[in-house]
């Protein structure tokens, strides 16, 4: 299948950055050729930290899932684990250190599923899932040294409970639920 | 399972638009009071456009894949329907509009299969995820119609060509994942 070819790309004459809080938040205006000609100017591109999003599993199969605030969302709901990547860094460093600073667990088994972009249009944060296999309790979180403002309860869930929670509204982030099939779904790992 | 209640929750005490242009991006800095009593300053909020994307398939199974260049992407991409959602406008309404404007087809058996936030910290959009069986051609594209500047090519692809495509990098959106995993992934609507 044809993909990542040149064509129907855009050309991008100029971008405008308009407002600019690093390492948080940019945003930028495009100015844009289409591929028939057409000029548009003020293509809005917003860049949001990229991060990496985990699917951690206990040796009986139950996934670690957070239970916290999220101001995002507006009120206390269920997320896979996460932190901010930092340019450059691998994902699964980035991982390991974020898994076990949020949750107290640790893994020897990763493995990098994919990297996905938010948003098709206005781009925002790259995440690259993870999976950890076989993660035991090696500490106490220690929440803080990430700089994470949420309170984060760590729950043990099977995938039936996560996938209920996702049916019934209380996981409703799309970062989540696009890790949790990624990992689970056998259709989504057909060769 | 607790979801959803007040507690956790932090308090917004302000919150200052910094940059707007409406219907695309609004950018806001919310001053927030957290449950132990800590003032963080200067959180960003990123709103973005409301969006529905849609899981259409034909009475044989087939969905419904668009290939297009995304700017957020940087490359052609291949993505399912989606297109932004008016405020207060019901989720099948606008599905409806946007998979006949973009690839001529229509449904009579829509269903919302829920709501989901772009990024737990920073909101940006929502999405209304949709299903629609039995599609038929009803006439052509109106790609225009809808101010989709890009050009779109309309495929028909079964779910194991749409799993293989996600793993393998050709559908690298977030959204089209999710909404792709909880229409065909038989864990996530476990009763």
């Amino acid at each position: 299948m044809r993909t990542k070819h040149s064509a129907g790309r855009w050309d991008v004459l100029s971008s405008e950055v308009v407002y600019s809080a690093p390492p948080w938040v940019s945003l930028a205006l495009d100015t844009v050729r289409l591929p028939d000609g057409r000029l548009i100017e003020r293509y809005h591109q917003v860049t949001l930290p990229d991060f990496v999003i985990i699917v951690a599993t206990t040796p009986d199969g139950r996934l670690i899932v957070e239970r916290a605030y999220k101001h995002g969302v507006g009120h206390v709901t269920l997320v896979l684990p996460a932190g901010m990547r930092e340019k450059e860094e691998d994902p699964i460093v980035c991982g390991r250190r974020e898994l076990l600073e949020e949750t107290g667990y640790g893994s020897d088994d990763w493995r990098l599923l994919g990297e996905f972009v938010e948003n098709g249009t206005y781009r925002c944060g790259t995440a690259s899932v993870l999976r950890a296999r076989d993660v035991r309790r090696l500490g106490d979180p220690a929440p803080g040294a990430a700089g994470d403002l949420e309170q984060i309860e760590t729950l043990l869930m099977t995938p039936q409970e996560v996938a209920r929670a996702i049916a019934s509204g209380e996981m409703v982030t799309m970062n989540s639920v696009a890790a949790f099939a990624l990992a689970t779904n056998a259709l989504l790992t057909v060769p």
